[in-house]
């Protein structure tokens, strides 16, 4: 049996974004190519952080960058044309250099013509490393845009 | 401690691919935005099965499709602008309605600008199921493209 | 002197679609890479479509594509992440079997970091026949679709 | 009559690049979506400078970068999945702060599975400015670089 990569989902999601499946999401196969999906998730992370108090071009203005090291996603169901989708993220785990972020996207009830079901998609997690812009080396994340993000992270699970 | 989706390397890989990074792959870290690479892993991977005897676009032409349908990457360091990269590729698993294949994403010893060695930039696997393409719906791959990717499979693993 | 590419704005335009500029569509210049425009110029075209009253999904069900056979782009500043860019866009020309659409991106007055004033990132045009997606042969304009299309181009332009 | 934006070729082409279409540039109407084949005109271009004896990594390390500022493109025929394309390219005029490229991407005889005859799938012209990456403002190209240009412009060019 291989191992599996499916992130199980383990941080409480919130809706950080939707957007509308464009022709250049998708391939002849008729559903959205794989790749498609990765600037959706990128969407998401950037709202949940800003809903944490944390802006990404602060960040950058500090020097610091969040570069993607480890990345799983488990497709559930093929994404279609046109399908207004949902992306659930939450954040995973916070330590002083590293970020992870939850995502599951979803066709809600009555957003894909055609059906009144809701559909998943894919569930996800993205691994991040706090970097120096300068150098792209591990650096700590700023004390307040550690607490800001530990808070949420706590303020979504108790006692974690 | 998390998972780890990282890819163990269990497949005997060869260099399946060589492509230039693009300006259009980087991102303003100054460094390859991370889902550019996945049109190079399709690349290497067509390229795989093509030298295991199986044409994809026969494949399609059998009513049949091998969406992924999970993937996991771990980005070991940074791909740069200009850089020569090698895709490494090999079949990890063959069942009869699923496609493993791992990669390695190398810049080989010379092919980097600056540097001398080698360098490690992301090991990968993903996962596909055979569908029909009518309705998405799981199906059986064909014997002869299923004896081929094992045959290939099987001559790169002694006892595999 | 060579010809010129510049599209000449001779349609009125409407604010047809905005979007959040992600990190996916920098470039190491630290601006938008061009070709990421192309995907917002989309979104603002089926927007402008769907206000019109003609659903593109609709179209493709009676077996009709719009595909892209001509673009013009000129380039008037450069887009800067995070920037919520506007996409104006409206009808400059309908006939039987084309369709032209012309397009401002700005971002508007206070819709960047560091600045209070509108910024012009660029104009464009694209032109598009319709086909027969069986054989992408051209293939006429449903006449209500026409009709809506028409009528929406006229009530833009007086006298049009 | 709407104005054109076709580019009329007058430059010399040379087969600068050549790639397969892989899934990844594909949508759901079976043919290659329209901005997929924006990266292969990169892929030629730089090819085409580096041919001229300029290296665009050498013209960033000189603090310099040729953003794009106008793009022009007219669609002869669909490029394909499989399709092993051929970008030519070739320098269409050179300014001491300006370049501009043509291209023909042709699918050459034989390089399309089904048909033995050459296919042109697209021309296009692309002008760029040259700019300190500081500030993003017009610079002047350094002088050895404009004479590899001109020299290759007129090699290709008699009288030119």
């Amino acid at each position: 049996m291989p191992a599996t990569f499916t992130p199980t989902l383990t941080a409480d999601l919130y809706p950080a974004a939707t957007a509308r499946i464009l022709y250049a999401d998708t391939d002849q196969m008729g559903i959205v190519y794989h790749a498609s999906f990765f600037r959706y998730l990128e969407l998401a992370r950037i709202n949940l952080l800003r809903s944490a108090g944390v802006s990404y071009t602060e960040f950058e203005r500090a020097g610091l960058g969040l570069p993607l090291i480890e990345v799983g996603v488990r497709f559930a169901s093929p994404g279609l044309y046109d399908d207004l989708i949902t992306i659930h993220a939450g954040l995973s785990r916070i330590t002083r250099v590293r970020v992870s972020v939850q995502y599951r996207v979803m066709v809600e009830a009555g957003d894909r013509d055609g059906t009144t079901e809701p559909v998943e998609i894919l569930t996800a997690e993205t691994r991040h490393c706090c970097v120096a812009l300068a150098d792209t080396k591990p650096a700590r994340i700023p004390e307040i845009a550690y607490e800001r993000l530990a808070k949420h992270r706590s303020a979504a699970t108790p006692g974690g």
